[in-house]
């Protein structure tokens, strides 16, 4: 590994984070804010730190694999810490760890937290915080387009999923890709800040949102979450919207130049939209019989829950904790599929849960005709038995590390039911849980160890797991 | 399919089944109780009926992939209801439901039960309950030799483990294969006979206790289990028969044939003694630490339910339902790895377990080195691209299968662990599981389309999943 060109790729996103905190700042003179001289210190510090580390440039720009998968993992890591600075520095947290777990949530998207009231906080931190799930979505596009690409045969999957030959692709260059879908995603957070503004929500507050919706990280600037605005039409946007942000960013982008025939034939969108609706309407039955008196409230909390949970960005409208064991089972089984590929949401994801799908049929199959020959197709393209391995690959190395982690977490005495959902909410990215981590509550209680050990599987989960156990691998493999 | 073929192999089950009652009959003899009637009776009918299919034979042996998928899946629903009518015609139960579901657990070899006080029982009807166990174990012996080896490359995974070249193998041909485990079979039954009675136990307990540990169905004669003899000597016997049972009759046969060396070079023996001493050891440090006295007390009760849950055997020294939430999280994770392959053993099996490890280590090597060739190695054998795929495969479906069992099961208002663990413990053929159906519980309380779903995980489990799937898919497939 050459380690300059790693350090020199750390330092120009250290940097480019430390200019993205000129919106704090901004937010800090907008409101007359004093925690604006933690972010004008870190952003000085940040940047100072990046541009050492950029001239150790060596002036080579192709990166070897491995060199890919250090500079994303230590990126997340890197950035997080840097993250946290201000945290501290204004006086949010008295410890690292916190402010740590505050800042990971935040980059990765997973909108878990450890703050208690956000009344409490200025606007300024509040931005910050949104800020991080909004760049840390950005960072997920690139990497979808860059890194996951050589992973899992996610390329292959990726190819499959755009409709038409390969020449046809979105975009052939990467950069350009990447322009586009980052325009698509400014766009979308634009039409929810200016929707939810028009729904009467404070500009300040819709931004908080919009920046949490689409991103699927899930920061509220309240408390209460969605709760707190107690407005039905801001219930359905938000709603909306986050089925939205759940959606491969590439079909937003055919959608916006008029190719709507491409979203309504993509095999994930279908099989993710049969998933929700499937979901919502299991809930309302159980939530009508057992919880609720009328259809309409069972229908309205269901509805905005299981869009939060599969788009894995965990807002919430009522403590779901309470509803009956099949209810919150749903919820925690929507937290293991997640949002589509090339979306922002966290998760197995949609595409996968479907592969997987189609192969165990396949390998059943395979008993009775052990000589036909079968392919695994998706739309109108085969998947080749690399990638389909590579999946169950993909999803074995999920439960063992989700197995694992839940016993670890487990051992500092927390009760099973919140072991398991607070891992499956921290790998998927989706915030809240069951039981000690409910809607209502925050991850104050857990340990210090345990929280180390959530963040770092929020940025197992956000880097799809191979991309960190590849990297912690690949030092092993050298020798 | 050819359904005379299908009917007549059926016949020659229930006339097997049928005549196996005489033990009970014998029993009923032994001890003047009127329970034996109930036998009488139902043997006289099996056979009546079993002679009548039989009829149907067309004097062809050589079965199809299908006729072969469907005796075995058949047959097991078969023998479980001919075995529920004593229950009935004695009086145990007063619905076919809890009596279907008691006769499904036994021939299974699962132990879950729904009899609150097995001291209310006579002693004919506990020498059925174990005798199904013993006959159930007798059953997968014959299943893993000539059903499983079709299924999912289990044959290529026990020739892998079977070291030398293939032509050293065990016996070549099917019949004397099985014969030879049945007789290594009932040599370890036999054995811990003598050993239980040796330490004071009544011959007709260790009979029933034998058959559930060998078989590792867990049915005992008292409702306290193990626990009701409050013998240290017996609970040290117990946990190393479990220990034993878990183990691929073959090993067994090869050390007492002389080659110890086999059994000490085996990966997946070894694999399971790691896992074994491992969850031994946590658990006894998290006991001292958080729930017994000292440190022996702790080990002791650790030992045995180790042993009793990865065996899939399911007796109980204590009520592991108190424990902290690390040992019943670790119980829960045995609950799922289950035994040995070619044991009676339940579960996912170690030696897949141990392959999917290696793969998916391999996965994430082919991420840095794309072109390298790897090759799967278990002990000295190398496994093919197929059959490990096939094994991801397995894992899958078993986790889906797990994952719809139990949604379905908390619809009934279910708490989430408690379903969770009752579904581990049917579909691993474990018997007792956490909460609601703890080991001091029964499956009394479930309703009556819980029983008939569990009922079905336990065969599924039993058939190893892929039995059962293929035979209700392939009608599906052959249109
Ligand atoms: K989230
Ligand atoms: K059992």
């Amino acid at each position: 590994m050459r380690l300059r060109v790693v350090f020199s790729f750390l330092g120009t996103l250290l940097i480019f984070i430390g200019g993205s905190m000129v919106f704090p700042i901004l937010t800090a003179l907008y409101y007359r804010d004093v925690d604006g001289v933690a972010f004008i210190v870190t952003m000085g510090f940040t940047i100072v730190v990046g541009q050492v580390l950029r001239n150790l440039a060596t002036g080579e720009e192709n990166l070897r694999h491995r060199e890919g998968f250090a500079i994303v993992t230590l990126g997340w890591f890197l950035i997080s810490i840097f993250g946290a600075i201000p945290f501290l520095l204004a006086g949010v947290f008295d410890n690292f760890v916190d402010a740590f777990f505050e800042s990971v949530s935040g980059f990765t998207t997973t909108g878990a937290t450890v703050i208690m009231s956000l009344e409490s906080l200025s606007h300024t931190i509040l931005m910050w915080r949104s800020l991080m799930h909004w760049l840390g979505g950005m960072g997920i596009i690139v990497l979808s387009i860059v890194i996951l690409p050589e992973l899992a045969g996610s390329m292959q999957l990726f190819k499959a999923e755009v409709p038409g030959p390969i020449h046809e692709r979105l975009k052939p260059r990467i950069k350009e890709t990447a322009k586009t879908l980052w325009v698509v995603y400014l766009i979308l957070t634009v039409v929810q800040i200016i929707v939810l503004c028009l729904q009467g929500m404070p500009l300040f507050d819709a931004v908080i949102h919009s920046f949490g919706t689409i991103s699927t990280g899930g920061f509220s600037s309240r408390t209460l979450s969605v709760k707190a605005y107690d407005s039905l039409m801001i219930e359905v946007i938000m709603a909306f919207f986050m089925f939205l942000a759940g959606v491969n960013l590439t079909l937003h982008y055919q959608v916006l130049t008029g190719k709507v025939k491409a979203l309504l034939t993509n095999q994930e969108f279908r099989f993710y939209t049969l998933i929700v609706v499937t979901a919502i309407v299991a809930i309302t039955i159980n939530l009508r019989l057992q919880v609720y008196k009328t259809f309409v409230e069972s229908f309205k909390y269901a509805a905005f829950q299981v869009t939060s949970i599969i788009s894995t960005a965990g807002f919430a409208t009522v403590d779901y904790d309470i509803w009956p064991p099949f209810s919150r089972g749903i919820l925690l089984i929507l937290m293991f599929i997640g949002g589509c590929a090339g979306s922002t949401a966290g998760g197995i994801k949609v595409i996968r849960i479907y592969a997987l799908m189609k192969k165990g049929f396949q390998e059943l199959y395979k008993v009775i005709r052990p000589r036909a020959v079968t392919s695994l197709k998706i739309g109108n393209r085969a998947i080749s038995e690399e990638v389909s391995t590579s999946i169950l690959g993909f999803f074995f190395l999920y439960i063992i590390v989700f197995v694992i982690s839940t016993i670890t977490l487990t051992s500092f005495g927390i009760d099973l039911i919140s072991s398991i959902s607070a891992v499956a909410a921290t790998l998927g990215n989706i915030g809240p849980g069951l039981g000690l981590i409910g809607p209502l509550n925050t991850y104050v209680p857990l340990p210090i160890v345990g929280k180390l050990l959530l963040s770092f599987c929020m940025i197992l989960g956000r880097l799809e797991i191979y991309t960190v156990l590849v990297f912690l691998l690949s030092g092993f493999w050298r020798k």
